[in-house]
């Protein structure tokens, strides 16, 4: 898939530090991703297959554990990579099959909540994330460790103005269908079209206002209990099942 | 519910400190919660409930800070507390309708994701998670706080041995579904007797072999992707979704 030409430095001045076998097995794996360089144990670096000319530091454990976050569990190898090129949201739309689900995210910045999500996003099937650049997390450890390699395979689209890109999405044939504690219908009732885009807000206040009017239904997770929303990729892998099985 | 006239000291000498406004209200509203001291910014004791006689000093928002895990959303109001009573897996058998679920997790140990699951088992109304007393993480903030309420309204039961909790929960009329990634039947299969538990394993692991050969079943979520598993809470919440529209 062709990737904007456009450097994400602005947001994320270094290059952000992959850790974890998962994490670093997919990167390596991406042909998209470039690696720059890479530090492990001498047990991780005899199984991971690091591509020969990948500048390799052996290190000891706790000196990969100074390099990322506190109780980052590293597992042996930390490596530095360039951010993935950014996708435009009409290559994956125009690739899109006849059935297809899409996530889109309206400011949930939590990494580990998105690196979650687009792990469940890529085991049920969906062809792709969409947030808004300017309160989406940038790529990181933590969220490529959360991710379990999905950060690789994913496609994720950040695009400037939500609203627009639900309208690019619609134009596409998705039927798009906005998570809300307060709708009326269930989301099993609101699926059934053979395209659907699912939108999830921020925990607690929710979608914005101008992301819900460009929702062509609303719909509820059946939840009770006195709670009134689940964690947001608990949410997101909930509606990504309901929506795997309609 | 009869709790277990047992301290908990030995696992958790500290007095857990709480915080977060929904953590922290669902504390205040729970008669088995022993809430000690409460601190919190004027503003915030202005629209906390606090009851009459609990201790309570008016605070900065960067003395709460300190009092708290670094960059924990404490929202202002943080209060000190017991443990809970610990529970009798027996009583909460006993009380069980007719048509329930349960949750059983081996050795799920981050808070984070034992939060997000009582969250999870209380919208979905599950009667109750079962844990490992050695292998689970001890009530926090940061469990409290992702629990979002949960842990004060979701039977918890740790037990000594999670085997023997097992059969005496088969005892009870329950099928016991452990989730499984190389199981072949589909969860979705696998419901369908009117008392489940869903049994969970930690993310790598998984249950471990005396656990599931102490399962009726071994069901796997359906998922794909070249994705072998999803995070532990989300696929927690996906099954109980799907037991609850079973």
């Amino acid at each position: 898939m062709a990737r904007k030409n456009k450097s994400r430095g602005g947001h994320n001045p270094n290059r952000p530090r992959l850790w974890g076998k998962h994490a670093v097995a997919a990167a390596l794996d991406n042909p998209e991703r470039r690696v720059l360089k890479a530090w492990a144990t001498r047990d991780a670096a005899g199984f991971m297959q690091f591509p020969p000319g990948l500048p390799l530091v052996i290190a000891e454990a706790p000196d990969l554990g100074r390099m990322v976050p506190a109780d980052a569990p590293h597992q042996g190898v930390v490596i530095e990579v360039e951010p993935l090129e950014d996708l435009w949201l009409g290559d994956v739309l125009a690739e899109a099959p006849e059935r297809a689900v899409l996530l889109v995210l309206d400011q949930v910045t939590d990494p580990h909540n998105v690196g979650a999500i687009l792990r469940s996003a890529a085991a049920f099937g969906a062809i792709g994330i969409v947030t808004q650049d300017r309160h989406s997390p940038p790529e990181s450890g933590a969220l490529a460790k959360a991710a379990s390699g999905a950060l690789e395979r994913m496609p994720w689209v950040r695009v400037v103005n939500l609203a627009r890109a639900l309208e690019e999405i619609a134009e596409a044939g998705f039927w798009r269908i906005g998570l809300a504690g307060e709708a009326k219908d269930d989301l099993k009732t609101a699926l059934g079209p053979p395209r659907v885009a699912l939108v999830l807000g921020a925990e607690g206040p929710g979608m914005r206002s101008n992301t819900r009017e460009h929702c062509d239904a609303l719909a509820r997770l059946p939840i009770g209990g006195g709670m009134e929303s689940l964690n947001v990729s608990n949410a997101a892998a909930v509606a990504l099942y309901a929506a795997s099985i309609a």
